[in-house]
């Protein structure tokens, strides 16, 4: 089996680890715009066989998997789409899916299948040097097929995915961003917000001093790569804003109840007691 | 010298047993209204010696450390008030810290001093099964002296967190009180409503699924003890309350920007070096 993965960041290169860990009949082959990256994705063994263009990248391979930010998933479908082999499978690990899955059509040609991937994995670390065959080591990996999408493709898809130890869940793409919307856009905004409400502050060079623990690990994914959540809301945009006026009203109404015990009881009791069902059983 | 830490969940247990690690020439006693607790801090070797009542736990204590929640001190302060020895040192180790100053200078008789205290290390773990005796290693440990507090006095409290690894800062408390407002409470109550946001939703069964480490770690410190947090909001809902309602409005210009690229790109670029200025140089 030839799987070409296109972006060798840090989930294109932990995936190509992974695969190899794997030890299935799969040969790996990689494309990066940043020729230092493909240099060292294969000198860490994230990739067997470097690929010099993209057409050379994609030409034999039955699995491609793009993982690039999401807006170059267009550019990438763009100049891949005559050159894919007939009958290839096409999937990507981008965090929105339903903008992917509408290029996907517009894009690729009838001849080859695409499904929308998303490993519910990664770091505010990214790169290739941050890379790990155990990134998506049982975490829950995504698929957006559509109902067209033939049975058979989508098994395959799921075995490799099985294959490298992550566990596959089929959700519809739209269903997908709504869902993580809430669960990682929101979650990131909120930790940049802190570090934009902490650090524009006029005391934050006294106030540095007394944050702590919380306050880093509150502000980690804030730490995540620019460019990368900037993708992501521009494609997700619909699906975050609801959200997020939801989240001002929760925090408006905390605001006026900061001094009713039985409100701010209940309140941290059934956060914390939700949160400890959801750890023991996610 | 002789110590006493009132209240034995994770901050003073962890107290008590960095104080038996840094072999200083410290004997330290314990008490907790709750016996098994007092027992097993014993196991543990936090205390040396169990104090079968207040007054026995304080009236030959030098140092008297009370490490309940914020609002228990109150009626800790009532009961020891007068088994204090004279020219005893009287600290505590809440989250807040003009409220419990208040209580001191009304409740604590002239013959000694109080000075207010709060290492900045925690845990959404609690209880003395969690202490540790590097809890507070490296951390800053704030003190909260008045004008009127004497110099030798404060030295010596100095010295007794500095051999036991911390970092001792001296801030008056109603600073103290504005700056954990924002970098530790208002971190708190951001995870808490995280959970309420994404756990009333009735796509919450399906969601979960979805949900990952980032979700994870966002969510950590809304399962620290509701009792603690409630009292911490209760007394100092002025200093907070500002804060959460700044951070409304940040997540309402946030909402309306999801589709401009210029000013998402410039929000998290500058949160991210922010952030890491901060972790390079706390």
């Amino acid at each position: 089996l030839n799987v070409t993965i296109i972006g060798l960041g840090l989930v294109g290169g932990s995936l190509g680890l992974a695969l190899k860990a794997a030890q299935g009949h799969v040969t790996v082959a990689g494309w990066d715009q940043s020729p230092a990256t493909v240099k060292q994705a294969h000198e860490l063994g994230a990739i067997e066989r470097i690929a010099l263009s993209l057409p050379e990248a994609v030409h034999d391979a039955d699995i491609v998997i793009v993982a690039t930010p999401v807006l170059a998933v267009h550019t990438i479908f763009k100049e891949i789409a005559s050159h894919l082999k007939q009958g290839a499978i096409v999937t990507d690990v981008a965090s929105t899916k339903a903008q992917v899955v509408a290029w996907a059509q517009d894009l690729l040609p009838p001849t080859v299948t695409f499904v929308g991937g998303h490993p519910m994995a990664g770091s505010e670390q990214h790169g290739i040097a941050n890379a790990r065959a155990d990134l998506v080591r049982g975490a829950v990996y995504c698929l957006t097929p559509l109902p067209s999408t033939p049975s058979d493709i989508l098994a395959k898809l799921e075995s490799l995915i099985i294959s490298i130890g992550a566990r596959p869940l089929r959700i519809p793409a739209a269903t997908h961003d709504a869902y993580v919307a809430a669960v990682s856009h929101v979650p990131f905004l909120l930790s940049t917000a802190l570090v934009q409400l902490t650090t524009s502050d006029e005391h934050w060079p006294s106030m540095r001093q007394v944050a702590a623990t919380g306050y880093r690990d509150m502000t980690r994914l804030a730490s995540g790569d620019p460019a990368m959540h900037c993708d992501i809301c521009l494609t997700n945009a619909e699906a975050i804003r609801p959200w997020l006026y939801t989240m001002a009203q929760l925090l408006e109404e905390l605001a006026g109840h900061l001094d009713d015990p039985a409100y701010l009881h209940a309140l941290f009791d059934t956060a914390r007691q939700r949160r400890e069902d959801w750890l023991r059983e996610p």
